[in-house]
């Protein structure tokens, strides 16, 4: 079957628009009024508003090769959810900035936006409002989530205290894995029509990196059993950085144990294949979207019984400095990675 | 003297934001938390929220030829300003999104949010978080601005009535005649090394195009004087194309007289010497970041004392179409244009 091919121009900026805002549903009491303005207009009468923004950029962000348009839309949105949901909050609202560049049809589009709106109804969110324009480079995506929290329901970075528990939910190191898998197929690919990638056994891998979700589940465990983080991110330049982002803030230290470290088995055995170091990879991966957050100790019990989430290890002075206990004893010092991209 | 030049991996990613976002001051009581965690933090207790965004990408929206960084980052946040104003509001934050390239130095970056700062400064907005990241193809440049409105003071495309005023602010096709000369000017430079650009008794023209500032100033004359507009949009993309939404969102018509279209003379002396439509210019040109809008017939009176502002015709029912009156007393239908980066 032929795919029907549509050139944007057809439609041209206010047709496209129109195609692809089409039918939108408002979920949330909060949004006055979405797309169709100059602005979106919310109200927030009870509660503090919260604004998270990320932009992707083709060929820094996502290769097109192996991501197809409607994962990516999805990823673009729930990255950002994942923002709100690490300050405690409710994602309620998204707008959207695309740059198109020639080689994308009004189907490209249309498959992104089903991904973007995917991840909305799963997550509640409503999107409200945007800005299209073409671009000479590729595609660019720009994404800024508005949310709301209660005043005393916050959490920054900044509130971690002396042995507090540091914890973790999921596991860490697969998204990263996934994206050498799918490095290494598209490799493999090269010159070859009927190429078929390799992904038995390997599956959770892909997911993780092509389609990550944000822990909406584990905020709301939390509100269930009356617990409230200290400190909270949300691991996306992997856990070593974003401990250290806590640290820093809250004027602490930390200790981690290298056996406390969730680690998927996929992962395990896709680093063994790749010949990498498997802590290296869950400590600076990135690309998780899993909570990291700090609880005063006596929560310990509670925390147990709630699924998903993993003691890895405890606040301490600021003097002590912010370091992992291998499995052998030794103390190895926590470095900052993030952008990875620039460098 | 040699300007010194600091290589952005030199810093790396957090390094850089440290570095831009260093002693930023918070004017506005709804910023409760700026830049540094997950989300900035708002509280908007009384007022309705709105959230416009802006995608800018080189190549595209600009040319780093003629348009200086500081310019550049000026004129990003003042547009997105316009939009919050378009609504009858006040833009209190911004986050702003930076993809850079690897010709970009510590120094350019802090000459462009030197500008967004100052935009900040001068309208009295907070600029509360960003996403900054690499990028293979040049700048590129998103925010988003959060402002705020009153309930009963809120202006949508939406309200315009049978008889209404039609009023512009400021004059028209300045910015769009300022590029021209700006691209004519970059033509004639090629292969000289001592160029120096032609600008006497055009500088108007380039200043509405590099430096544009957003109408808060007849916001403020309008509340002074008791006046709430029934409708309202920023001139983006030209006249024609904004006054169209407006009809259409109002299932309205109207009739607006070439010879009350508000045109500077430089404006008109170079279309002359382009051997370009004047007219077209007003209507088509875009970029002009004035307030088009509509009030009840019985204001003229008072509009008239406020300074800066035009009315140049009538909201007329929907079944009589939008239409110019020519000086010759044709009637000429208007036409929507927009989006001409993408066709």
């Amino acid at each position: 079957m032929k795919q029907i091919e549509t050139e944007i121009a057809q439609l041209g900026e206010f047709g496209l628009i129109e195609h692809i805002t089409n039918g939108i549903n408002i979920k949330n009491i909060s949004t006055k009024k979405g797309v169709g303005d100059d602005c979106a207009v919310l109200n927030y009468t009870d509660k503090e508003v919260l604004i998270s923004t990320d932009l992707l950029l083709e060929g820094v962000h996502f290769d097109l090769t192996y991501v197809p348009l409607k994962h990516l839309g999805y990823k673009a949105a729930v990255v950002n959810f994942s923002d709100i949901y690490a300050m405690n909050g409710t994602p309620r609202q998204i707008v959207v900035g695309l740059g198109i560049s020639k080689r994308f049809t009004v189907e490209h589009i249309e498959a992104l936006y089903e991904g973007i709106r995917l991840a909305c109804e799963i997550y509640g969110v409503d999107l409200v409002g945007g800005d299209t324009t073409s671009s000479k480079a590729g595609l660019t995506i720009s994404i800024t989530c508005i949310g709301e929290v209660s005043k005393d329901e916050i959490v920054y970075r900044s509130g971690a205290k002396d042995t507090d528990l540091i914890c973790v939910s999921g596991d860490l190191g697969a998204a990263y894995m996934g994206l050498q898998l799918l490095e290494r197929e598209k490799i493999a690919s090269v010159g070859q029509s009927d190429f078929q990638p390799k992904f038995e056994g390997k599956e959770y891998l892909v997911e993780r990196q092509l389609k990550p979700e944000a822990r909406k589940d584990i905020i709301e465990n939390l509100r269930k059993n009356n617990i409230i983080p200290t400190a909270m991110i949300d691991v996306s330049d992997g856990l070593s950085s974003e401990l250290l982002h806590i640290c820093k803030q809250s004027n602490s230290g930390c200790r981690i144990y290298e056996d406390r470290l969730p680690i998927d088995y996929q992962t395990a055995i896709m680093a063994e294949e790749l010949n990498m170091n498997l802590v290296t990879a869950a400590l600076n991966g990135g690309e998780d979207y899993e909570l990291l957050f700090t609880v005063p100790l006596h929560y310990h019990e509670q925390l147990e019984k709630i699924g998903g989430i993993k003691i890895i290890g405890h606040i301490t002075k600021e003097d002590l400095g912010c370091a992992m206990i291998t499995r052998d004893g030794n103390e190895i010092y926590l470095k900052a990675q993030g952008w990875n991209h620039l460098q």
